[in-house]
């Protein structure tokens, strides 16, 4: 069987990476041929699942430093019928990357905004004076370094093998055990597995309604791995709010707890449940 | 009385007419003389003010499209010691802007990348096919357009005033409410208001973690407008908890609330109480 995957591009992103560790879990013989597809944009990513042009689509979900990423969580919530298939966390270990001889030499450090924070000690302790700009991927700074040698970009270790870019510093993140949470989505049921994610709305400006969803699980003992607020875009002050439980929904009781969770939501929403696979950094860098 | 008030720049900013709409509610026999000082980054605004360096920040907390701006809640969790002196909601009515003849001619549009994200529909009808570059901010974009007949900027109308540069379209925002909402922090103690925001961290993997301190509100009827989770940083799963009250924290029983609230938080901060002016379209305008 081959199939084929939709990922945020061009070539050399983290989200490649993610979608490449996936490919390596999926066993040889169920699968032969993998056919990963870049996309311009999240959204577009999902688009491209939901209307079946590929059959399943990696995003991050969130980054330890800059949290949610907030495209994926709205474009699930409004596209509605996707499942997640597993859940994967990758290492994130930017690198400098430039034609420029010296770190000295660099005036102006291009990469996605994401990437220029998760750096923003390390830029502001080594190249304190240099102009930082904002790309749509981190990938896509790199088509700067060519025509400018006193510009670098900020992107993956990989990126720089893939491209035959010089690495000018390494492992340059703020923060050591900086990683991304991805889902893999598809249009079949999940297959299970100890984490279950959902979303829902809430009535809205009623003292307590998000306490009596979350009363439901606290008096199972359940633990709430995560809990993020989105707007409804509906007015200031109305939320939606995105869950994940260490629980596996295919088990009778936690199927019992989301029928009792339903009457307190105004619109229930359960992504499925799946395992979650650490991929170790020296994976990254092999893909 | 002069007051220096920082703001994210440069001039024509949304954070700019917020600084201003603010200045306008001010007793003018209390306030003489404003100076508005542009900083920019969101980070370096609110440095500004916890080094003394101005008197007042004016920061934008949260979108209705696009959710909070998390590096505000970062930075006042990090910086501990400032206090809300206000609330404002400020209309966002973002515009195109561009010295091409028309419409057609435009092949880049540059903006801010919650700009390009709230009129993302507007631009798939319109423009389908040009290039959207970010920028660090709305006012940034307009250098682009001197140089360039085929590029566009989507900024505030105000700016186009200011910079004296053609509008080619406005009112193209998606949603036609769309509204920011801005705190002015401060390092004196809050004025007292119909709403108190605060901040909390929560013992890490604990079912229920986060109902006991909810409950504490929901048992008074307290209403909570606005509840937002953000990474401690730490490790993935670990958040800190952003709350905002229909409560004033000036009066006995709310002290009692939060006496009774700390307890069931790891750090709790709590910035203090406000009262929310809305500024109204015209007003953005005129300043």
């Amino acid at each position: 069987m081959s199939i084929s995957i939709a990922y945020l591009g061009p070539p050399g992103t983290y989200a490649e990476a993610a979608a490449l560790a996936y490919v390596r879990t999926l066993a040889s013989e169920a699968v032969s041929q993998s056919l990963l597809c870049p996309y311009p944009s999240i959204a577009q990513t999902l688009k491209s699942l939901a209307q079946g042009e590929t059959q399943l689509a990696v995003v991050p979900v969130e980054n330890l430093i800059e949290g949610s990423v907030v495209t994926t969580l709205d474009m699930l919530w409004q596209l509605d019928k996707l499942q997640i298939q597993q859940a994967l966390v990758l290492p994130i270990r930017h690198a400098l990357l430039s034609r420029a001889s010296t770190i000295e030499a660099i005036q102006t450090v291009y990469s996605h905004p994401q990437a220029l924070a998760q750096c923003q000690g390390w830029l502001e302790r080594f190249l304190p004076s240099v102009q930082l700009i904002p790309t749509n991927s981190t990938t896509e700074a790199l088509q700067y370094l060519d025509k400018d040698n006193t510009a670098g970009a900020i992107t993956s270790q990989r990126a720089a093998q893939l491209y035959k870019i010089p690495v000018l510093a390494s492992a340059i993140t703020d923060y050591p055990d900086n990683c991304t949470r991805f889902w893999v989505m598809g249009l079949q049921p999940s297959p299970g597995g100890s984490y279950t994610s959902l979303a829902f709305s809430v009535p809205a400006n009623v003292p307590g309604a998000l306490v009596k969803p979350l009363q439901v699980f606290a008096s199972r003992e359940i633990n709430l791995s995560r809990i993020e607020s989105r707007p409804t875009k509906r007015s200031l002050g109305e939320y939606l709010f995105f869950i994940d439980l260490e629980a596996d929904a295919s088990q009778s009781s936690i199927q019992a707890t989301l029928s009792e969770l339903a009457p307190h939501t105004e619109i229930l929403k359960i992504f499925g449940s799946y395992s979650v696979v650490t991929v170790s950094s020296s994976d990254v860098l092999e893909t």
